[in-house]
């Protein structure tokens, strides 16, 4: 019987100043790898470095998790920048989130994208070129963490990087496995348990469960899980319970 | 007869969006290196991108110029952070000063520290070995730029560092090799011809001329100038065809 | 024989820190208003107190002109702002520079966009209405000074508002009344004799003279110059010339 | 019997964007008049109106909270401005404050100066001076709250202001009657019972109560209480309390 490995993945370090945002020490001792905010919407360099601290300390993988510098819409609000300048903000963002991992010895393994800019880069080709083309001139060697589904997945497979597809813990997907719009009913998932277990099929089947039940066959690689409230840190300690009592072994592929 | 060389340097890309400060296309003809503001006093994305692309056309040497998190300031105020903290800005700013000259297919070869925070570490043991710390951390086979006679330069040199030592073409020198205050008579240089004689002498002698006529035997790597104003870069001019008239080459070392 | 008087308006105090934007103190001299940046795409407490000190010692006439918190992109870009949050940006700076000018001894007259925001406002109805409702929640004496032809101006009369129509020495003006966008040919003048002629011709017909020569009648209350480059000086020094040669006034009606 | 009334006051609106500072909610059911930030070193247009409009709803009142233009520090470093500087600083964020409110159906009545700023001016009377300029040429009217037995106070009581001494629920007092600094032991408390206690204390005697016991005769015209923890909250709810049940009553003097 094969034995399947899935990481945990979370957005740490997304403060800034004596701002925080999400429970950063809960998450911590939850998942496998950490996606580290690096200074444009949200993280700065103390906080940075306290992150990927903790993280080598604690065995978790560290990515660069680059976004619009957006301190005030915390990276949400879709910018005007042009695919050139999208290119050179990524590459700033992960140079200095590499400088620090370096800095707290430890190493940026992967690049994943934040809020808006992620979700540009699941429809749109161009903006997945430019995460792409950033992302190999800093360093040839990183990772992309990519949404199961999207544009960015698909060129970055194509481009010859390693590509890691993601799920989304608390997200419902639609039939064509694109993720539910947020206003959508079924779009955002509470019920710590109904996660659990969509998780471990998704998993088990190495699939995409759709809204109607319909499994949608993609390598899952990396799970996202959220710690933004209580709640939310509930539903990663649950999930991540449930995928080990079902065999499933969590560990950072990077 | 020993053929000598010195650099040339310049601060550049301290504009910021639509804001410029310098006239960096006249300088780049000019000078030997360059040191690139990092977005921090000064410089963004764009601007970096664009000076670094510019500079690996020249050929001209690329150094990470990182200041305190200031624009407002320029950089020029003594703003309240830790040593540590010292530590983390520069270390982030270096990093990604490095990623945008990667992607601009350069390669940045030397840290020099801008403004207030250069002006600490002449005299501050503590700030200079975070300056170091920084550096090193980030990536162990840059060099220092530093101010001649600085505690800087000193620990640099000190901890085995590839360190090149600094004079300013329009700046006087105080008795002890310091640079004078700017409120003081004869801090700030005005005339070209006379910064070019005195500046041919200090490379021929291998030394800091005080005020006073009084020589300071230090090695002279490199010389800051500024292209701030027309007489500015007319200054940058005519000492570099001082220089070559007395038969010293212009290069960077890095 | 009727005695016609215009004003002259310029953007002032769109520097930030060290920056500086343009040619402030030979504006000045020319122009009977002057729009000072609040802080948001331009501008600072220090700028907006120094600028409006000197409008103060000339006899200037000072106006509010805010526009998006973008000083990166200067304010140019389009960004995403709801109707709502466009309201507080805009009550915020103007509050701002009200208090600005009552520390500096002056007092601000009228409210004039900047940027993307002011092109917003032109042809966006409930653009228009935001910049209305939030200007005279700040100070209902405030007056308007609008694109000539544009929706603001519309919305602000049949508001009630005092609306003051705006022409822009240097742009060219479609058959419909509206600018010409900036990349279509003769969207933007530089001879400053064919300038000065055209405002001449404009004010006495009381119209806008399209690209065509069509006179297209419209109050013109303001014409708007530029001062960030010396021919931009000299166009509105010529301007100001042919003007007062044709027999009409300068004067601020604020 | 004298009837005593005391008002309570708490610093809200804190938050920046998507950040959250302190329960706001709960605090504007407990106190008698906010704080609001300004947006230097915490708060944006948004915060500030949705604040307003609380408040003005719960009938509390209103001042302006201005700092320094320091969001990674939350105005809690001294920052290297001028006197002149600070002034500026002032004038600029209680005149946005004025206009937020203006917009919010509200208007402002007070300043209270937030973080290192408001500590420098415990001490230092150009700073105090320079905070008593800026805010009488925004608005002669506007009332002063300032740290009981301050430069502040005292400055702003003999320019003719009004003026509200302010104590802290939740700090120790030195002999002298200043503020023991944070780091000594007693400055910070956290019993509810016995804060609420030496408040009616210190409200019935008219007085500061130092940790030996003494009691500094002084005015009290305000509390400030937090609320950045539930443990702040549950101790401004427990003041509350402890006052109403001791017969003062509470409302704002503004």
């Amino acid at each position: 019987m094969a034995i399947r490995t899935v990481d945990l993945n979370a957005d740490l370090g997304e403060g800034f100043g004596a701002y925080r945002m999400g429970d950063d020490a809960a998450l911590l001792e939850i998942v496998t790898s950490v996606n580290i905010a690096c200074g444009f919407h949200a993280g700065d360099p103390e906080i940075m470095y306290e992150t990927m601290r903790l993280a080598r300390e604690k065995g978790v993988s560290v990515g660069a998790h680059p976004g619009f510098p957006d301190l005030w819409g915390f990276g949400r609000r879709v910018m005007p920048f042009s695919h050139g300048e999208i290119e050179r903000l990524i590459a700033y963002q992960v140079g200095a989130a590499a400088a620090m991992a370096a800095y707290a010895g430890h190493r940026v393994s992967f690049v994943k994208i934040h809020g808006a800019l992620a979700n540009m880069a699941e429809h749109d080709r161009a903006v997945a070129a430019a995460i792409i083309a950033a992302t190999r001139a800093v360093d040839a060697s990183l990772a992309i963490v990519a949404i199961a589904y999207s544009e960015l997945e698909k060129l970055a497979r194509d481009t010859g990087m390693t590509v890691y597809s993601e799920v989304f813990a608390d997200r419902g997907y639609a039939e064509d496995g694109h993720l539910l719009p947020r206003r959508e009913p079924n779009a955002v998932l509470h019920d710590p348990v109904f996660i659990a277990d969509r998780m471990v099929r998704m998993v088990q089947a190495g699939g995409i469960e759709t809204v109607s039940g319909h499994m949608l066959p993609t390598p899952i690689d990396t799970i996202c899980v959220h710690g933004d409230s209580a709640e939310a840190v509930q539903v990663a300690r649950t999930l991540r319970q449930a995928l080990e009592d079902a065999g499933i072994s969590l560990g950072s592929p990077h």
